[in-house]
């Protein structure tokens, strides 16, 4: 034997689904009327949906019908609300529920709810038996224009956001605007703040939009809200399909995040939103770019004043921080992102509205718009 | 608004690599040649091998370099030995130190050891930070010539089999068939047994060869080793690149496993090799093939009479499991197959040498091959 090698090439496939729907309904709310669960033929359904969401009035119809978690064939498992509960806990609590009821791998997940809700039912059909089919109904703002669109899946580890996950797309999502009526203020407000940051890399009318009418927006006006919602779900699709691993562009999706999820880190997971903490993200990612001159103050003051009118925090030195060196703690967090690939911190900056680039800084950078 | 949809296509890409090169070195095992420890340019990599390879002499070398896990850029983990660390918690355990140590998406994950390194290693990279490159040292016969290839990857859950994981090939795979040379005869044995499949499956020399040379095999004689890990080596290549996913023939790599699993469920993970409980699920499925009269009596017996040479279990109530109603129980664990799609028993059988077929089956049609 001499040395020798050869090579595998694999299939151009995908992870679970090459394809993924969105389909817009205008309607209230109706999970009934779109699963009729305990139907007695075709896939089996295990639904994923969490406290909060299934004590709301439209969905209480649709979880009345499931005994003990059973419907027929199709399963209900209800976890808890909100951040706390993105744990790899939650995950296997899924997997191990699918395989106590028999659940195969092509039967289907259903995740009911928002980001958190989308993320583990997802991660959990990615590792399930290797791999089963999922589909999302997301019930929060953040989720339909975000969240639930792109086939990013996780949860948070170790106290650090999204550190496992992986890339497995829904391959249906049900969109109901009218989901937002139900939200609280600040979950309506922590969705607001992804659509615009969709407005600042990709849509100049929509930019305009949150500039001409902050009122229809902030009283949820149905007419604004059907024109956001699709605009967002579009532009993110678009991202997506030219960079579904994130090699390049798909990375502008994450202005904002890197000091945005730091400052979750350093807040404490769930202690504050997902939207605040990318809203105040996208405050310190303009000021840099105007502080290093990539784009015009004016531009950045522009956009500044108009998160004033939507209740973000601009401030250097976020208002929901506590105790010393708060600079230091939140770049320190901000080494610990995904996309650093050495010990630089890899930024999202602007040159202008819809004009955006990627960049390795030093901490001596960045400090100076945490102050 | 009005209900409308839209779809997202995603590229044809794949999770983490689309091609694996294999690499025989035929010399004595030296990893400090291949990977040069603590250099200081290009990926950093995060070693995963277990307590029985970090002892091997020809490993020593190796592992001495590294200083409470460290040695320069590098990491070196090991872990416990054995299926009964193939855990989730393992998995884990191994994100939560690349996390610690600092570890970026574009760095590298290598696994040196047996299946169960490479299946968790292989794991634990396909979920970090959605995905980062692997690399595995396959050190046992039954990782060089399957469970290294094909970018199956996973852990035990809930007490069965492989329950969740993902398909994420390695990048790089080196096989270096003087391992053999270290392994126990039980490991050596287990190793045999899948590459007895593929003869079966694929193979007419290599069936062949096992029928003439059970003294040379069975005695490492590295003439014989050096032409069988090459031909497995190539023919599970050949079908991964055909069916990458496991959507038809590459289920027939599952030949004796739908039985062997379930015998290692009833034995106890860890209490059985994987290569005894496939070998024995092998002659199971040739018994049953024969009893249905898909293959010839006299095929079976042949094949029957061989796996006797090489010490594997022929019986139908196995030797290695005590209490009552084996049968049962086995059948039992079977409906748990991830290949099984509704009350059926999916099941790998063959019509002769060679000449493979899927059939879903009863519990009556499989039970009296249990007796």
């Amino acid at each position: 034997m001499k040395q020798s090698s050869f090579s595998i090439k694999y299939q151009p496939v995908h992870p679970g689904t090459e394809n993924t729907t969105i389909i817009f309904h205008p309607e209230t709310p109706d999970l009934c009327a779109i699963f009729t669960p305990g139907r007695t033929s075709g896939e089996r359904r295990f639904f994923v949906t969490d406290g909060t969401v299934a004590r709301l009035p439209c969905i209480q119809q649709f979880t009345a019908l499931f005994d003990d978690g059973r419907c027929g064939r199709d399963y209900l498992l209800v976890i808890g609300s909100g951040e706390p509960y993105k744990t790899i806990e939650s995950v296997l609590t899924i997997v191990k529920a699918a395989l106590k009821e028999g659940f195969a791998r092509k039967d289907i997940f259903v995740g009911i709810g928002g980001g958190v809700i989308s993320d583990i039912t997802g991660f959990a059909a990615s590792i399930f038996k290797r791999g089963t089919s999922v589909e999302f109904v997301p019930t929060t703002l953040l989720s339909m224009v975000d969240a639930s669109i792109g086939g990013k899946t996780g949860c948070d580890f170790d106290n650090y956001k999204n550190m496992i996950g992986s890339f497995f797309p829904a391959r249906t999502i049900h969109i109901f605007p009218r989901f937002v009526e139900s939200l609280s203020s600040s979950q309506y407000n922590s969705g607001l703040a992804e659509a615009f940051k969709t407005a600042l890399l990709y849509d100049r009318d929509l930019y305009t939009i949150f500039l001409e009418k902050s009122e229809s927006i902030l009283s949820r006006d149905p007419a604004v809200i059907n024109e956001i919602i699709p605009r967002c779900a579009h532009a993110k699709a678009k991202i997506v399909e030219n960079d579904f691993m994130e090699n390049n562009i798909r990375m502008y999706l994450n202005f904002g995040h890197t000091f945005g999820h730091a400052l979750e880190t350093v807040v404490g997971l769930g202690n504050i939103t997902h939207g605040s903490a990318v809203a105040w993200g996208i405050g310190r990612a303009l000021s840099l770019s105007a502080r290093k001159n990539f784009c015009s103050q004016s531009y950045c003051d522009e956009v500044l004043k108009m998160m004033l009118l939507y209740g973000w925090d601009t401030e250097g030195m976020p208002h929901c921080v506590t105790g010393g060196d708060v600079g230091g703690r939140i770049i320190k967090a901000m080494h610990k992102d995904k996309k650093n690939s050495n010990s630089k911190i890899c930024l999202i900056l602007q040159k202008g509205l819809n004009d955006t680039f990627i960049l390795e800084m030093d901490d001596d950078d960045i400090l100076p718009v945490l102050k």
